[in-house]
């Protein structure tokens, strides 16, 4: 950066409004993924909407390009700052601003950390549905611009279907305030969609307007046992009919063997031993409900879709169940996982599970897979583990080598290379593979209208 | 059109898929809007995509402008071909292609009929949540076009949260096949949705893959009666925390006195006369409902937000409760109404009613104006009738002359001056109300990234 650009920056921004120490550095510099190394030039926090304007416009001025962070919860390297970029952090655009209880909307600047918007809505008596590992650190603006999924997207869908209302400071500077929190709204394209899942590439946001829901009933948690994994789709589409479905998750024995392997305080829901595991959560929304689920479960039991299974009893034993699945993640990172997050249609998931795993056991015999994710919303977490005798750098190597032969089995199952993580740096050259020649044009010139300069977050997705 | 450009459209259209008769030209040239004329030079009935992709290049070569045309009951002239456009018309394109029960998704061509996916789903036991006057005569492609509302908006969200892939031609004529039925898919800029609303400007449809959902449970319907709008939200509001409401719809006195005026057969709800009425349609989800909706009921009653109000009984008395908010379009229609479709936030839509009446009354104090809508949604229908001694001319210029004052009103609201009826030709001069100059700018440079020769919908939205 010139001395000039500098000096310019604090007419706008006070002294404690930059940072740029090395450890502030590394720490702003990137998010949780590691195969991109941080390197910013300096770390700057607006507190209003003018700073953010004054910021792009600067950064137009000077030709400095800005990476936006918001929690740095993301996998895919899209808040990492490379390559001497001012990173614009928005931890101090932290504040509840407004919640009308009528529209049921919660307004909110960009930094206010996601559980905190649960938090709000739950002592309202209220409900945000966008639940996923991250909530307790990622910022509402990282959520929204990477359409945040998760663990309730089979009920309530992506952060996409929450967002009412935004204000954008676009890569040219402008301010927009996009569908204004209006239910109906027919005039023109909606841009809001557009900046929604843009990965911060087309704007920075300042205000965020999000759709609170009811609470859901009371929830049942079952655990079934599956010799095939087809018969997930069986068992989901025999409850989804009759029942309102939460969460429909699965992961295969050997996941639940290393997070028994690693919680003493943990046991196997029952004693059968099953190739994969669905885990089930139900809202119980009246009478009956407890004898419906018994009776689906019978069913499920019956076709010999299910090989055993248990329905929890109390609370404590839903969330043991939960642990079953939330602490996959935790407990096989000791074995250095190379992580890989795609997504096919929910009736193709279990045979493309099937076919990829013969595809890798193929090319790698001796590698352990670990299978597990939102089978209710055809998202697949694969987690290769790194054989013991070979070094990280070789066995991230091979992976990478493996990434093209997944990629091609995404591309011939219409899937995304990309289920929620996003693209950034991490698939930006594997897109190829699910958006065509055609579309990944036009998403270029999008980004040219927004950031005529590519100087926000340049380099990201495309 | 010049003889080359018919000679090269022979070559891969027959001779039945090309029409030119005077009738035909009226028929396919317009949709149900009055202020604008139709004048195409011929209409083209595609049989495929590949008629599409032949049709858009022939266009570009030949610098021939393309209508869209689906059931052509549109309200703002989206589908009007004033200026010697070929109309494409969608009617030979309307085959359902698939179902997959597990993935709930209806796959159909866009000439489909709405009302046929609505019974599809039914037949298999699920529904389409999409509902609106003109469901029986609409085709599935111009309801994305336009991304249909209608009264089950509170619940169900618009048309837009239910399309889940699209094939779409460009104006390039470039195929693209976006989201291709993916529940999570975080690879970049969602077209898909860039697409919905549209109005046809920026590509045709020719594959819509459409999510189905579960049927409600038994609907019960209630009329209850206002002196102030501004109690129809909290009623709204008290219901909603504890039911599902399925629709949430309002209209004045004077709109069901019209109604009762036209149809014999029915009568008022209760004798109390009221300043307005709310419908309410909710849920009922098990043992307790019925209950609760009294209790709900009796609440409403007690902090004196309603004055009266009746619970259907039956099926039959739900029906003739909705013909009271149904019919009022028809009933009013000998009186020549212009009418206005706009909205604000659902919080403020009763203040808005207030002022905006008081607005009309001062300028044209001798209007009669009815007032009805989803309000629920935020969404108001205002139809101004024509005094006896005013010519249907002069009241016409006189009610333009009035939509800058309403205009005025919803920018002041922050509101849309078009909540589902779309811009078209109709609304294009007002767009500025609702959009930003610099939002409109975007607007314009995304049509010519994906219509760089503006052949597909000139003129229409900006």
């Amino acid at each position: 950066m010139t001395d000039a650009a500098l000096k310019d920056l604090q007419t706008f921004l006070t002294a404690n409004q930059v940072k740029g120490s090395a450890p502030d550095l590394q720490t702003y510099g990137k998010d949780w993924s590691i195969y991109h190394a941080a390197n910013p030039s300096l770390i700057v926090f607006p507190e209003n909407e003018k700073n953010v304007v004054d910021l792009v416009l600067w950064a137009r001025k000077h030709k400095v390009p800005l990476v936006p962070s918001g929690g740095r919860t993301g996998l895919s390297s899209a808040a990492t700052a490379t390559n001497k970029e001012v990173v614009v952090a928005f931890d101090r655009m932290n504040q509840i601003l407004d919640f009308n209880e009528t529209d049921l909307v919660l307004t909110v600047q960009p930094g206010v950390i996601t559980e905190t918007v649960q938090n709000f809505a739950e002592e309202k008596g209220y409900y945000y549905p966008v639940d996923f590992a991250a909530v307790g650190s990622s910022q509402m603006g990282g959520t929204v611009a990477t359409n945040a999924g998760g663990v309730k997207v089979v009920k309530y869908g992506l952060t996409r279907n929450w967002i009412s209302g935004l204000k954008v400071v676009t890569g040219a500077g402008e301010s927009l305030y996009l569908n204004k929190s209006l239910k109906k709204n027919a005039t023109g394209y909606d841009l809001r969609h557009l900046l929604i899942g843009s990965e911060g590439t087309l704007g920075f946001f300042t205000q965020i307007e999000i759709q609170l829901t009811n609470q859901p009933k009371e929830l049942k948690v079952l655990v079934l046992g599956l010799e095939h994994l087809e018969n997930s789709l069986d068992v989901f589409r025999t409850f989804n009919k009759k029942m309102s479905v939460t969460a429909c998750e699965f992961f295969s024995h050997q996941a639940m063997e290393k997070v028994l392997a690693a919680h003493a305080k943990l046991s196997a829901p029952f004693e059968t031993q099953a190739s994969f595991y669905l885990l089930l959560e139900v809202e119980q929304t009246g009478e009956g409900s407890a004898e419906l689920i018994e009776a689906l479960f019978s069913d499920c039991f019956e076709n010999g879709w299910v090989s055993d299974g248990v329905i929890s009893q109390n609370s404590q034993q839903s969330e043991n169940f939960w642990s079953l699945r939330e602490y996959i993640s935790e407990s096989i990172s000791p074995f250095t996982p190379y992580k890989n997050d795609v997504s096919v249609r929910v009736s193709r998931a279990p045979e493309f599970v099937k076919t990829t795993q013969e595809i890798i056991q193929k090319s790698y015999p001796d590698w352990e897979v670990i299978w597990f994710g939102h089978i209710g919303d055809g998202n697949l977490h694969i987690n290769i583990l790194k054989p013991k005798d070979l070094s990280r750098e070789e066995f991230i190597k091979k992976c990478q080598g493996a990434d093209d032969l997944l990629y091609q089995q995404i591309a011939k199952y219409d899937g995304s290379i990309s289920a929620e993580h996003g693209v950034g740096l991490a698939k930006k050259k594997f897109l190829h593979y699910s958006r065509s020649p055609e579309e990944i044009e036009i998403l270029k010139q999008i980004k040219k209208i927004f950031d005529p300069d590519n100087i926000i977050n340049p380099g990201k997705i495309f």
